[in-house]
């Protein structure tokens, strides 16, 4: 059911021609309310793409009534002409539905640097065409979800029942996935009837948890936008706790699938580090470790190259002493007090899912990043991108 | 002649059995005067090796009078042991050659968490068999090139005549080339007569501005050594603006080396950010780019993906107004002033060498990272490390 779960909301995906790939590529999520409350969370590149520089105005006022999203095309680094493409993508969308363009998010996702008027026409044409196809069923909830995929090779969706409210939420992105969120674009939206700033205090908590700490390739996005948007359709205000807690839920549930779907991966690899004397550190060894392509490599060759984990970990300043240091690959410990331990052929790294344990023994805090292994599909892939 | 050239050093490499591979494995460079000045600098890893905790200890009185190397483990996390099995490597050389330990740099290199006692005894028998194969010949300076490199494919030397001096280096490195250094033994050794506080100071400048910008996959190695020598033995004392600009060169040389030998490359990437606010800007900015993995599959698939380069520039705190960025790739300009300029398939990217060029327009000035693209070798090369 995805977006259309919640009461409230309508879903299209339609094939406008963005993608070379082909298949549905334009997609419109409306809020028929009565709340038309919403919060959003973008990228922190300073080289943002015209949809996100639209965007954070449009949610500033903490009201959006609509998205409009597209794959096959970024409108990144499309000067001028591609900021008016954005604006006309709102107004046209704004136009058919009856409601102000400024309530109207935009979000992009594919090359950067292209989008000329061949491309602006399809992409407002797609609008045309999604206007009518708006649904609030389940179909219409799919079709939106497969509208906004890339390289993604499955649909990611996940809903929650709240207690009278529900949460439903969508989400792509298979490369470029980092912190201060990936390329991603994730819509989620409820039926909750919840202020703009109390949907911005749960996004903002639930992503920080989730979305920023899935980093498949160390490369941070021009175009994420995680957007909430609450139709109070329910006529139920949740608790903060709950909503934050199940909202949460659902943003890991996306987030863990696009690391499994990443580009390329043959791993998908949860790095803890436990024992460190803040979260924000624990935060830091975890990424640095998710960061070396040296371990990155070694672990696509089942590899349990533990030197590589530790030389990572020394890169960074959180507090430790390195002869105090354990290292456990998917349950073995293979280096105990900065000295090798358990024998690392007893390590069997050949599972997809492979786990990564760092004791500091510096604290009481533990934080988990995200990762994926380097491989040749993933070179391959890159090497030679077209979406 | 590399580390022989200047008066007063002899060498020797021998092949003692560590490296799996075969070959020349274990080194001594000797300074046999009149002068033992020296400096060093060692990676910034704070997961550092037992060689480096060692030689830090060794140069902080600015004397050395000889070099102990090692191919075949990098004695890196190996406990207590490890530790004494560097001071013992240290004592053998000193014992043999009447000088105190504590005048011995070691320098180690290869895998990281191993050396237990057979491949102690190994390395110190190595020590005994280099000590009567020293030689002030090319030959005994080749043969210590060549003992130092693991999978290096080449031997890595360089030498720079002064007025009535010589300055003369060598170098291994291949992988985990990254800031404060790469996994890089670096030994210079000159003639000139210089104080250890002037060698100091010209060492830290030139390793500043070659080896700390040679960043081929962004991995800092627990092992990194750049040792100067100098033995007075030409009688002259150099101006130290051409001293500083000839050790440069030679840096410069080496680092240049390390780039086009690095594991599995098929581009050597140079990366230059001009119109920069400072210089450190202009590094990061570089250094920035040089670290994505999605510019750098790209350049391995010869696509000019001038996107890539833009959202790595904006993960950067550096003044810029991203609309004002350009960007060349082989001297075309294919991003100008933010937006899309020349087409991007006039842009060859076949050759090894190829040039990025970044102008921020925010200010005068310019700093450049050497780097590799990112390749199905390296990937292939680093999922079965072996020394």
């Amino acid at each position: 059911m995805t977006v259309t779960a919640p009461k409230g909301f309508r879903a299209a995906g339609v094939e406008a021609g963005l993608k070379n790939s082909g298949g549905l590529d334009v997609v419109l999520v409306v809020n028929d309310g009565p709340s038309a409350a919403a919060a959003a969370v973008f990228t922190e590149n300073r080289c943002e793409a015209h949809p996100v520089t639209w965007s954070r105005k449009v949610v500033a006022d903490g009201t959006v009534s609509a998205i409009a999203l597209n794959s096959g095309g970024a409108n990144c680094f499309t000067g001028e002409f591609g900021a008016e493409t954005t604006r006309l993508t709102a107004e046209r969308a704004a136009q058919h539905l009856g409601i102000a363009a400024g309530d109207v998010i935009v979000c992009s996702t594919g090359l950067i640097g292209m989008g000329d008027q061949g491309w602006r026409d399809k992409l407002l044409a797609g609008i045309d065409a999604a206007y009518p196809a708006l649904a609030a069923d389940a179909q219409a909830g799919s079709n939106a979800a497969d509208g906004i995929l890339t390289t993604d090779t499955v649909q990611k969706v996940s809903t929650r029942e709240g207690s009278g409210y529900t949460i439903g939420g969508m989400a792509k992105g298979a490369g470029m996935l980092a912190p201060g969120l990936a390329t991603m674009l994730v819509v989620i939206t409820t039926d909750a009837d919840l202020e703009s700033n109390q949907l911005d205090a749960a996004l903002r908590q639930a992503t920080r948890v989730t979305f920023d700490r899935v980093d498949s390739d160390g490369c941070m996005s021009t175009n994420d936008t995680v957007a909430l948007l609450a139709s109070g359709a329910s006529g139920v205000t949740p608790e903060t706790e709950e909503f934050t807690r199940l909202l949460t839920e659902v943003c890991d549930d996306l987030a863990k699938m696009l690391q499994q779907d990443a580009e390329g991966a043959s791993h998908d690899i949860t790095i803890i580090t436990t024992g460190a004397a803040t979260e924000q550190e624990a935060v830091d060894v975890s990424r640095a470790v998710s960061r070396s392509n040296l371990f990155k490599a070694a672990i696509f060759g089942n590899d349990p190259n533990w030197g590589r984990v530790l030389a990572a970990i020394g890169t960074t300043d959180a507090q430790f002493d390195p002869q105090a240091i354990d290292v456990s690959m998917n349950g073995v410990m293979v280096c105990k007090a900065g000295t090798p331990h358990a024998p690392v052929d007893s390590v069997d790294l050949s599972p997809r899912a492979t786990e990564v344990l760092i004791d500091l023994h510096a604290g009481d805090a533990t934080a988990t990043i995200l990762t994926n292994d380097l491989t040749h599909d993933y070179v391959h892939e890159n090497s030679a991108y077209s979406s």
